[in-house]
């Protein structure tokens, strides 16, 4: 069967000492319940890459980011669709975290135990993928 | 109108001094012609991300390449289709440069000096948006 393309923007938010803010798939959600990722979603049609992702990180966590290059791109696939995930690294511009209904937690993990966490497939395979942290900071002073 | 994703990957390969290898579109092709880009092309149904570079690469370049990381996603669209250009870095295992009759000239250019080509949009907001070359080698020095 031919799948079409989803196109899906993460981001990797780190804070002031380099930590990652990963956020917990709800019980609203029809998959992934209880996993953890990277906050962002879908493209929508007519919708820039950038501005999408801006939305989806404000919906998501209420803070105001700006984009400052790609980090990851990871694939996947539903039984309908395949999944391109772009995973970009932010700063926070302003704001204090407030997740919507989407997520029931969150935490700031630094890079290294990222990998300790139960995480979705195509946020996993970019923590894998980079467990030498190369696209991360390990920390504010870098 | 819907217009479905086409994911296409693309890859600067560099030279042991930094220089980035361009490709010249020929008259086979139905667009741009004339115009420069990075080897690559469209993922085919069934085939992961790197698959389709290698693939690629090998077919435009005659190259066996290694993929290093994502070096820049940019977004394009034609009136059917919304193309997700994904441009990774890489090096050279490998071979020496053949082309394919898709292109009739190729360049080693210093990543400075990229901007002087006409591009085809796609690579050209890729080059615009790394003006500074963080994501490029400047140099085998670095």
């Amino acid at each position: 069967m031919l799948k079409p393309f989803v196109v899906s923007v993460r981001m990797v938010i780190q804070d002031n000492v380099g930590n990652c803010l990963l956020v917990r798939r709800s019980a609203t959600n029809t998959s992934n319940v209880g996993k953890w990722e990277f906050p962002g979603g879908k493209v929508d049609p007519n919708e820039e890459f950038y501005e999408a992702l801006l939305r989806e990180i404000k919906e998501e966590t209420g803070l105001t980011v700006t984009v400052e290059h790609v980090a990851g791109v990871t694939e996947s696939e539903t039984s309908a669709v395949r999944i391109a995930t772009l995973i970009f690294r932010g700063i926070i511009e302003w704001g204090e975290v407030r997740l919507s209904s989407e997520h029931d937690a969150y935490v700031w993990a630094p890079p290294k135990e990222l990998s300790a966490y139960d995480l979705v497939a195509h946020i996993k395979s970019f923590v894998e993928e980079n467990s030498d942290h190369k696209q991360l900071r390990q920390s504010c002073k870098e």
